[in-house]
């Protein structure tokens, strides 16, 4: 990304600078957010958004939670607020277990720390927010090192939702595949699907492949199907949330049904996710919790502009999972994984 | 429909009265439609939509087409202007063949006329479109009898954008079925697809069905195949725009994404549509043209509010075809066929 998704501006009494992504594409705007509410609020409407940039923002958000507690509060006060400020930043957001990975970090450091004085613990959570975001940042870059084999010179690409630069720290997950892709020289057609309810592939991701110059087409979600019916697509690559040990995959509402059509039409079906990502501690995708949003998301897109009856019921889940059966591999930072594989290798075992 | 959906109001110097559809479900606003620009216009914007509708539009359309002459010119040339008005109006909308079936009929009734005086062969142009709109009419009940039983008490039943009464001179063709049911007192659930991106779904079936009392949930296309997936669906139904020989039947762009998830998931997959939306000239859906539609219908829905970025390239296909593999049932107003079916009845053979 050109500017920066998100960042931490200053020391530690800074504040976080982010774009504002419910405003894009027609707005380019960067926020402050200086206190703890502002980013729960920010995590939960989704002005920033994408499961490995939500745990940077919540890493930082555990800040904000102390800053005020650092002059008038002993080391072991300030700590019991780091550890609330965690688990309310935790309350965000259901789906994305980058989120709470991230806050399991910052709460391990308050837990380790040795720190006597307020200023030195916040310095260390300060340290590890910045660690979790660099390694996010790395993590990109070997994500398109390691998948832009896969996209063929000509083909068509299909992705969902967004999975760029603007839900990490670099330049995406599915989406570093793609750029990295690019980068190389290939010259290949992308369709995003708009990706209803908040059309973050309509908003975001064809906002940022068309900044990188790169072909990008966009289409209705319910055209998918007929695209891949007509030879357009030869790739399917998504992010995802939460990879359970057996590979299922939580990800944007609308990519099983893509799993589903790329398996029908036999082409492969990749969802490139890092290590923050898997959630080892759930055998399958079934105990993943799916985030239930607000009807109006649906029937009012535009505020004042219903485009439904008053008082429709609405079904409107943020996520489903695409079943491991149908993943042809992740695609992580250390290398490219049949979803069987994941819980044998070491770094994902471990977790 | 408590309202009818369009009707010509008067005798042979009369207009035609319908429900400005774009409007819905914000304003229900009923238009005069008094010259034959405007009924291609509103064909061509959706003002009517729905492939039976558009037929009896266009009939109507042709008497509008004439009355300018009817007082100037001799009766050759008030045909000849009737022809003229015919192929106009073919021309609004290229993928519903009920469209240029219901202005074939005008042109038969015109040739064939023996009327000396242009009121006459108005009467005669008239009459005609009377009937098509009753045939029609009649149809939507008796596919709406053959259908019923196939919605299973307690169950869930899907479908995507509008066959209903606002499709049709009556209460639809997919939507029939579901009335029909509805009145001999089964319970049971529909989703509605919103149907992206004209939202037909949203705008036009949730609203007829909750007129009528139906319990039904509005979806986003994209949760079609998670809704599938969880067993909250135990029949898809749709409408359909063009049934080739074979059974491949056009329909709204999505339709053929549904049959593969149907298909998939075992679920039954019927269509539901009367003879007029027949092409028995087509050995299969492969001839079907499709209407590809302008961008801004993806990117700016509601006018002055883009949801994507200035200049992105989009793909609007306004209908897709399920093949007739992925269609377990043809619900027609003399009964329900398989697709293979259709060439040997001999309603349909005799097209």
């Amino acid at each position: 990304m050109a500017t920066e998704t998100l960042k931490w501006d200053g020391s530690i009494d800074g504040k976080i600078k982010m774009i504002d992504q419910t405003l894009l594409p027609n707005q380019f705007t960067i926020i402050t957010i200086s206190d703890i509410e502002a980013m729960w609020e920010a995590i939960k409407v989704l002005r920033v958004r994408g499961a490995p940039a939500i745990g940077i923002a919540a890493a930082y958000g555990v800040i904000l939670g102390i800053q005020p507690y650092l002059s008038e509060f002993d080391t072991v006060a300030v700590k019991e607020q780091a550890i609330k400020a965690a688990d309310y930043l935790a309350t965000s957001r259901p789906t994305a277990v980058n989120l709470f990975w991230a806050l399991d970090r910052m709460k391990k450091i308050c837990l380790g720390s040795n720190a006597t004085q307020p200023a030195d613990l916040c310095q260390e959570l300060l340290n590890e927010a910045h660690a979790i975001r660099e390694e996010d940042a790395r993590m990109c870059r070997a994500i398109g090192q390691n998948g832009k084999d896969l996209i063929p010179d000509g083909g068509g690409i299909l992705t969902h939702c967004n999975a760029g630069g603007l839900a990490t720290a670099d330049y995406g997950t599915a989406l570093a595949v793609i750029f990295a892709a690019h980068e190389s020289g290939k010259k290949f057609k992308v369709f995003a699907d708009e990706t209803r309810p908040l059309l973050q592939g309509a908003r975001l991701t064809a906002w940022e492949l068309m900044q990188a110059g790169v072909d990008v087409t966009l289409n209705c979600d319910n055209m998918a199907g007929w695209l891949m019916k007509q030879n357009m697509i030869d790739l399917v690559v998504v992010g995802a949330d939460r990879i359970a040990a057996n590979g299922d995959a939580a990800n944007k509402i609308g990519t099983y049904s893509l799993a589903v059509l790329a398996n029908y039409h036999k082409i492969p079906f990749y969802v490139a996710a890092p290590y923050s990502t898997f959630d080892i501690s759930l055998p399958n995708g079934e105990g993943i919790p799916i985030e239930q949003r607000d009807p109006t998301e649906v029937t009012d897109f535009v505020p004042g502009r219903p485009t439904a009856p008053k008082g429709v019921k609405v079904y409107n889940p943020a996520f489903d999972v695409a079943p491991a059966e149908l993943i042809t591999g992740i695609i992580t930072e250390v290398g490219i994984f049949k979803p069987e594989e994941i819980k044998k290798h070491e770094k994902f075992s471990s977790k």
